[in-house]
């Protein structure tokens, strides 16, 4: 069995909306910091997997979510490191309130790619070991996204210094803030979401001027589809099914 | 002697900049999150606040920076309500680092708005009181702003859901990110700020299209002056002290 390594978190008001519940954005960010804990605490942290020339990059994230943590709450934040294959790394997250009820899980994959030619590398042994998450051949296929139909509103940004992060390109989290965006103050004040799958296919840097691209499909259920583009290439793709 | 409030906080990534430092909005967040946890812990936290009629509204920030915070850096964030007049409220904050060095300081003026008239409203003596504030008949002028000059940047901004806060105004620290963005990649990162002097006019709210001014002043010294405005009215000004 992979490690499974827990932090408390303090839901700070800054890391919430209007309603007082923790935003998607910051919802990726307070999970990735629980894993970040962890490979600090397995000493290999952000240091090490540098001196191998190598970074962590996220390509898919699929959440589900029983409620939305909200502000001043002290929630249990879990995450371990469920297997590996040659170029995959799967980790799943879990937020638990005070009385021990699942607020959500969150499954990730991973992947290293090579600082000098970017390129996607395969995972060192030496890197993994210590996670003690098990070797698999197989390749999980993450829920494919829908993308936006063509009554898609189309809305423009420009990346902005605040949203970029140490890999000197946009915080993963920062594309969920566009999305959202796109569906307006009324709808989102009136509904919460339950799932979000959310795929990343390529990196954006400081100044880039991106399009988001937002659907809202509302038959027997409610979900929204969007995409992120930078010169009419996909950079990130999103699902989110509403309540 | 006014009550001294304190409490550890860890820097986070997602509230750092490309370079691993505390970012200036950030810095504005924790150290605000430390004034409420001192207003809950004296049963004086918004519930009561909100009870009363009143909302706090910030007016005016004045930051000295010895160094920013890095990110994993488990800092002490101390606060202490100062004093007050009839209708303003003087805060100073402190932050620490594990060797109790000070890396900065921030002393903030706060107002209560009247939330039916959004009006200005006298300090009520039962909300006050357990602070242990001194009562004081002067008003504090704050350092004055210096306005962008003729050859300023200007550059738009619409307000998203995301810069939104629970008082459905935009977040007092976003004005940072917009100001801080004029002055571009190459310069963030190669400059650190040393003194920030913020003046808060006016709310902005959801789908707002602001203008962002700035403009860089180096002579002997390294300054920059920004102002957002709104159809032409002052909603923030800042000056900002450069190394």
């Amino acid at each position: 069995m992979a490690n499974k390594f827990t932090e408390e978190h303090e839901i700070k008001f800054y890391e919430c909306d209007v309603l007082g519940r923790l935003t998607l954005p910051m919802l990726l960010n307070v999970v990735i910091k629980t894993s970040e804990s962890q490979s600090d605490a397995l000493d290999r942290g952000t240091d090490y997997v540098t001196q191998l020339g190598l970074g962590w990059v996220i390509t898919q994230h699929e959440i589900k979510i029983n409620r939305l943590p909200l502000v001043s709450e002290k929630v249990k934040v879990t995450t371990q490191a469920t297997s590996y294959n040659k170029y995959f790394c799967y980790r799943d997250f879990w937020i638990h309130d005070a009385n021990g009820n699942e607020c959500l899980t969150v499954s990730s994959t991973f992947v290293l790619m090579d600082l000098e030619t970017r390129k996607m590398t395969s995972v060192p042994e030496e890197l993994i070991a210590p996670y003690e998450c098990e070797k698999i051949k197989k390749i999980k296929r993450g829920t494919p996204i829908e993308a936006p139909g063509d009554d898609r509103l189309v809305r423009p940004y420009r990346v902005r210094f605040s949203d970029i992060d140490s890999n000197r390109h946009v915080n993963n989290a920062r594309y969920l803030d566009w999305m959202v965006d796109g569906l307006g103050y009324d709808f989102l004040i009136n509904h919460e979401p339950t799932a979000v799958n959310i795929k990343f296919d390529k990196e954006v840097a400081y100044g880039d001027e991106i399009n988001c691209e937002t659907t809202l499909i509302n038959n027997d259920e409610l979900n929204s589809n969007h995409l992120v583009t930078l010169d009419g290439n996909s950079c990130s793709a999103c699902n989110i099914h509403w309540k």
